[in-house]
Formats: structure tokens, sequence, C-alpha cells
């Protein structure tokens, strides 16, 4: 029997600590796996060995371990040298561009989900899958899988609506108009969203500004039931959590697997029992799906998936080329999307892109019979989508009377000026990104970006292009420096490139 | 600034144990990479996050940090948040299936020896070369860079020999004749073997038995000029570091990328100046090559690389198909080495591979014109590679008066006993190497399993097929039911199948 000892250290896989002589004792080295054997559950963790963290006859286990265990510091267990899982053979089998059968998929996710695979094995598996990918029988099955290792969420109000954004364009916080629009025509949309990764900021981050995003299931299921509408913290919840850890893996190596994408978008979007979805593809430099080619394949695969799982899914590949509106960050984009509510003036593309979107869903659950995206400028116009924002709000625990100027935004600013005029000819997003990032989003919710000038806007030299907010001044001097240094923004005359003839007239 | 903490943690990478607090003050996540900045060098380093384990303005670092940055318990360090390397892209790109360009394969195996990429990203670089492959230009260099990263032997007694045995096959004892037998010729051979990972033992836990095999470089290079051969731990000597850390990822995933094995092996023999290379592809079921193609393959493929890298290159293809001799584990097969020096009666297949390997290598070196094996032999039988050995095992710390009988063997015995009679048709290399290694080997020196019948002989009712020793009962009894349960041996009558006639007379 061996004494735990709790060690305090975040990992993404069960982990036992274990003194080198116990280790040699039991025969096992670092990487190897042993069951450990508590009064009222046993787990199967990863070795890694010390010679001093621990004493002998002792083990470390991390907060998680001691969770699963239900065990307290100084209780007693035991440890039996286990062999690897079965699913490292599997992940080898996608190695080696085998298609997988339904059970090893299933035996894959389960032992993501149970975190029974290494950080190695992990990484093996999502670099695998990102080599030699999965056909579209992989692809059910592995959302399928997804579904079952997290909770569903069972809500009586039918039919379930859902949307979806890929990834990639800065300011995109259509999410806030969408969900108040929809759920104001009498439409059930439960809406979980992420959280920022890479980008600025998510629909969480900025959420989260105007209410609580981090709902339990039977939250989510009882304000959707009463309001129509949420948005809520898919991380918060338990639905398809095997993507949180795969993202783990994801994280670090910078990929999004095309497969992997796909299986996990729709398996959340299962999980709350969706029956239609759409599904938002910005194509455009920067964003994860950079031409139209790609974005039809998606579509295509994404509507095909919703066919075998019985989601009906369509599909809007929209303009991802520079930012939607004109913020960048999370209080920033609150506001944004509060003044849009509000029926205040904001950039076209935002009050565009949302209400089209809003109207395919309209048309979809048969709320209207001619142009949905009119209908859904209706509702915005009229007050409606304001006034069921408010009670979203409300049931998630904000205040329903803030307003979009109420909204507390960084007070360390910095104006970018332009010393050259002309029009605008390009926003890099990826750039935006970073200054946003360096300026303090998502952590600070006060910092991001505000374009002043968009794509094919006129400036003068000396206008003022866009303004960096943050919540501190040394962050402020990091953005500055990060768009000094990047230019973001790309000034030309109409013309952009001359061509000059091949045949020159000749000078002699 | 922050205050450093030992923890004393294994990991592949650098770790920096962070408090949640300042993490979140500097913008920094799980998996994210700091500089740790100490007062004489920097580190970079993989964010962890605690709430407990540090406090805030305090920083948990592992041993390996400690060492590098050459600080103290308790002293100041300071952090700065960094991007990731760029041989993360590199990796990527070889998940893309592009080639690698010398300067990147170098940025990745650096930055692998430094310790700068974490499992996640070591695990996608292993996996991507296993599925991806690498050209024989990517090769050259990625030997190369493995090379460079790591210590350089020179020794002065040239022309410099080395030998590498492709693993797989059990009782493989046959580095320890034909370093002797090819030292006692005058040649120069600086052998460098590595400890079992999935085998029942490696050559240097089967060496260590008899002297200390953890050796300096300049311990390498003294022994080797003044003995002629060396018989050490390659892992003990900083030469192509890359190699073990690479096996970290290898091993959970048990996997040897092709390009990589290849790579490896060279590095090696090339850090020691090596000239003159024979390599031993054994072949059959449970060995790494399984069949002659791919032995072919690798034959070719070395040779290549050997040119490029000005080393003579030569391959024997040889049968894996059963153990070499009779005895599998560290101390049975130190003792059966000594015993074949010894001139006692040995297995045929040790002695016949042993000088037909050894007489490769003298015909390479021009040592003989006629047959190397007879030559190798003569060595054998006079007894003047016995006395190299000795010259050897004493400049490596051990009893140069050891004999084989004098070598401890584990205690607690079972014979197996075969229920049936007829001719060895078959021996399972990978169910006898479960079989040593649940006895104790490599760790205990007195554990494994003697051969008393070999493939073709003929065995009655009732009597031992095979001995298994450990050094403790418990053991014994674990490797006891692996064999009943895994039966390593097959008997069967002379007539293996019999195919019935397809035309079958009539009995009418």
């Amino acid at each position: 029997m061996y004494k735990v000892k709790k060690i305090d250290l975040c990992a993404g896989e069960f982990t036992v600590i274990l003194h080198e002589k116990d280790a040699k004792e039991l025969g096992v080295r670092n990487l190897d796996r042993v069951r450990v054997v508590g009064p009222k559950s046993s787990i199967t963790a990863i070795v890694e060995t010390t010679d001093s963290i621990v004493d002998t006859e002792e083990v470390g286990l991390l907060e998680i371990g001691f969770n699963t265990l239900e065990i307290k510091d100084g209780m007693n267990v035991d440890l039996m040298p286990t062999t690897r899982p079965e699913s490292v053979d599997f992940i080898k089998k996608k190695m080696n561009g085998q298609e997988l059968s339904q059970e090893e998929i299933r035996a894959i996710v389960k032992d993501i989900v149970d975190r029974t695979l290494s950080d190695i094995e992990l990484s093996a598996y999502v670099t695998a899958v990102y080599i030699n990918s999965m056909n579209l029988r992989e692809i059910t099955d592995l959302t399928k899988a997804m579904v079952e290792t997290g909770d569903i969420i069972e809500i009586d109000k039918k039919p379930i609506f859902d949307f979806h954004s890929i990834g990639g364009v800065p300011g995109n916080k259509v999410t806030l108009l969408v969900v108040p629009i929809l759920a104001a025509a009498g439409l059930t949309i439960p809406k979980t969203s992420s959280r920022a990764i890479s980008s600025a900021c998510g629909t969480a981050d900025i959420f989260e500004v105007l209410a609580n995003v981090t709902l339990k299931a039977s939250e989510i299921k009882r304000i959707t039931e009463s309001v129509g509408g949420v948005i809520a913290w898919g991380g918060g919840v338990n639905i398809a959590p095997a993507d949180d850890l795969i993202i783990r893996a994801e994280y670090p190596l910078a990929i999004d697997p095309y497969s992997q994408v796909i299986a996990s978008v729709v398996a959340k979007k299962k999980a709350v029992g969706a029956e239609y979805f759409l599904l938002d593809i910005p194509i455009g430099q920067g964003t994860k799906v950079p031409d139209e080619e790609l974005a039809k394949k998606y579509a295509r695969d994404f509507m095909d998936l919703g066919e075998r799982l019985d989601i009906r899914v369509e599909c809007a590949i929209t303009y991802g080329g520079q930012p939607i509106g004109r913020a960048i960050g999370c209080s920033l984009e609150a506001s944004e999307a509060m003044m849009a509510l509000e029926g205040k003036e904001v950039a076209g593309s935002l009050i565009e892109k949302a209400c089209g979107l809003a109207g395919i869903m309209l048309e979809m659950g048969g709320v209207v019979h001619g142009s949905g995206k009119e209908y859904a400028k209706k509702l915005l116009d009229n007050g409606k989508a304001l006034e069921k924002m408010k009670e979203i709000i409300q049931a998630q625990g904000g205040d329903p009377d803030i307003k979009s100027e109420g909204i507390k935004i960084g007070e360390c600013k910095f104006d970018f000026i332009t010393n050259t005029g002309g029009y605008i000819a390009e926003i890099r997003n990826k750039h935006l990104v970073k200054i946003a990032r360096a300026a303090g989003s998502p952590k600070d919710k006060g910092a991001g970006v505000i374009l002043k000038k968009k794509g094919g806007d006129k400036v003068e030299k000396g206008e003022v292009v866009f303004t960096i907010c943050a919540d501190n001044e040394r962050k402020l001097e990091n953005a500055k420096s990060i768009a000094q240094r990047l230019v973001p923004i790309n000034i030309e005359g109409m013309i952009l490139q001359k061509i000059p003839s091949y045949h020159r007239p000749s000078v002699l």
C-alpha cells in the first residue's frame, strides 16, 4: 500500500508520481502505466518518477486523480503495473493510414475523455488524424462517440436550432445578435460558444461582459425553455468534453485537423439536440478557411454528416477578409453588439451579416415565407431583439438594464495615425488579433482595437486609422510597438499595382 | 522577479510551474512558453499552472532547469512570455508532407536536444516522420544534426570500426564476442550499445554484469586507444543525445520511424569517428525487420547514407527467427558469452553468427585476405579473444578473472516441461521476451530464460523445454503464469501440415 500525497499540478492526463525506488520495485519506468486502486474506485495513471517530491511508499497524485478516486490526502492506495490501453494500437492504425472501426474510434475517444492517454499519445492521435484524415463514416462515428462520452441536454421546447461560425475573423460578435433575433421570433436556440484559443476573444469571452456564461446543463435547459435562447460557454458544461482535451494537443501545434473540426462542432450541436443547424464559413485572408473551394468542401461534409445524424444543416459562406463591425475585444464587441440591438448606428457589415444568418434560420424554421433577412432586420429595428437580449442577460444573471455606453472600455488608449493618404487596401486580420492580444484581450475585458477605417475607406495623412485600448499602460505600450512593427493596415492609391507592358515603346 | 523553487519531477522538457495568478498576469496559459532569465543564463520553458505547489511570485523549476541555469533554490529569476519556437512550424511542414531543408532539420534537432519542445510537439515530430518519412537527403542532414548536437569522440588509433545489430532477436549477445575478436586482431572498435527498451536486455545491460558501462567520452577514448575495444552504454555519454530524447516519444507509441532509426544508428557511429561500419539485420518473426525485402531496403539506405557521410557500410542479413544461443537475460547472456570465449561448448548459432560478423569486419579492415570468419574462429579458439575480453573488462573496472561459472544466476527456477513429444517447430521470440521481462529482466540481472531445446530439436513428452530464472519467487510465479498462457514454443510432428489431395480416390 502507498500513502497518497496531493501534488497540485495541472496536467491533461492522470499522472502518478512515484519514487524511483518504488518504480524500480514495481518494474515500471517513466510513461509506463499503473492502475491506482483506491477504496472506492481505481484509475489508470501514467508514471513520472522522482527522487524527492514523494518518499518511498508514497505516491503523488494530481487533483484530478484525487477527485476521480474520491480520496483524501494521506489515505492508502494500491498500485499495479498495467499495459498501455488498446486505443494506442488504434491510434497507430490511423498512423498507418488505415480506416478505424466504430469500436476503435469509441475506444480512443473514451480514453481521451477518461484522461487515460498521455500527451504523447494524444498528440500522435491529433497528428495522425491531421495527416491521414478520416472518411465520412469515421467522422460520423467520431461525432457519435464525442456526444456519448459527455452530457446530453434535452430541451423540451422543440424544434431546436443552432448556429456556429468557423473561426478566423476578428470582431465576429454576430452571435450576440443572432440568438436574440431567433428567440424573439419564437425559435429555440441553446447556443454554446467557445472562449478564445488563438483569436482575440471568443463569443463566451464577449458575452461574459454582460452576463454569466458558465452555466450548468440544467440551467441551459431551464433558460432555453423559458426564454428561448441562451449564450453559454461550451467548456463550462460537460458536452462533448473530448473536444477540450483534444484542443490541449492542437493548441501548441496550431492545427485544426479537418475531420476533427467537423466532428467537434457537430457533436456539440447534437448534444443539445439541434435539429436545424446553420454553419457560417467566413473566407478570406487570415480566416481558418482561406478559399471558396475549401469552404464548399466543408459545407458538403457538414451537410452529409448532418444527414447521417438527423440534423438539417445549411451553410453560409461569408466574407471574412476583414473584421466584422469595428470593434475587436470583449467589452468593445459587447458594446458594439448592444449598440446594434439598441438601434444605434454601427458598421453595416455587422447588421448585414447578423440579419443574413438569422434570416436563413428563420426560413429554415418556417417562421417566414418571404425574406428571412428582412424579418430579422424588423426584429432588430422594432426593439424585439433588444427586449429578448435583456431577458437572456437577466436569465443568465446579468444586469438587464445595461446599455452599450455603460460598458467599461480600457482607459489607456493609443491612436494609430497614418502618415500617408490613400485608400485602405487591406486589413490584416491576424495582425489585428496579435495587437488585441498584446493589449490584454481576452483576459483584460476592456482591451482591444477599434477600427476607425475599414477596407475601401479613404484616409488622409494624419488621420486615425484605429485605436488600441488597454487596461494598463504596460500592455498598451506592448500592443503599440507590435502595431508599429506589423502595420496591420495597408493604404494604397486606388490603382494597386501597375503592370508594365512587356513590349515597351522603343526609345531609339 | 520570481523566487525559484525546486520541483523534483522527471520530465522530458523544460517546465516552469507558475501560480495561476502569475500566469494570468503574464498573459500565458498552460503549454505556452516563457523565457526564464537567471543571473548567468536563460532557458525557454513550457508553462504548467498550479494554485498551490508554488506561491505567487514563486516559480517551480525541475532539476534540469536548475542545472542549466546554474541557480540555487531561493534565487531570483525573471520571466518573459515568448512565442513557440520556429521548429514547431518545421514539424508542421513535415506533417504537411513537405521536404525539410538542412536548416529546418537542424532547428528541430537542436530544440529537441535543448529540451525546448514539449512532449506534444516531440510526439507530433515523431508521428509526422513515421507517417511521411524523410528522403535520403533529409536523413543525411538529420544524421549530421544529431552528431553536431552532441559530443564527438576523436580516437587516434585509426581506422575505426563499428558494428550494430537492428533489434528484435532475443539472446543476441554477439557484441561480447565480436568486440574482443576484432580488438584481438588489432582493430579499433569503440562500441557503444543501448539498454533494453522493449527487449529482454540490451548489450549495455548484459556487459554491465562484467564491468562498468557508464563511461565518459574521455574514458571511451582512452580505453579504445589502449586496449583496442570498449563496450559502453551509449546513453551514458553525450553522443547523439537527440536519440534518447526522441525515444521518449517513440517508446509509448511503440514505433521506430524508419528514417529516424537509420539516422540514430549512423549518428552514433559517426560521433565516434567510425570509418568502417557493419550492420547486422536479423530477419524473421518477432524481429524489427520481418522480411528480406525490408532488410534489403535498410541495407541500401544505410549504405547510401554511409557514402554521403564517408563511412564504408556493409550489411549482413542474418537469421533471427529464434534466439541466438540459448540464454536470454543479463547474467545468463554474459555467462554464455564468457563460455564461448573460454572455449566451452555453446550453441552453434552463437559462434556461427559472432564469427561470421567479426569475419566480415576483419575482411573490411584488410586484416585477412582469406576467410575472415575462419580467422575470427581462430582468435576465439586460441584464447586471444578471451585475453582481450579480460583486458576490456579490467579497463572498464570489472574483475578480469571472472569466469562463466562464477556469474550469479537467479536462484528461483522453473522448468517448463512439455506434455507432448515431437519436434520444435517454432520458438516465438516476442513471447520469450515477455517471459524474461516478467521474470525481472533487465532490472534483475539474474533473471531470464534458458532454452534447453531449439528449433528443429526433437523432444519427448515430459522433457524440459526451457527454464525460467528469477531473483525472487513472486516474479518467477508471474513469468511462469505468462509462459503457461502464451506457450512460446510450438511442438509438432515432422510433417507440419498434410495437404489432402483434391482428387480423392473414389470409395465406391
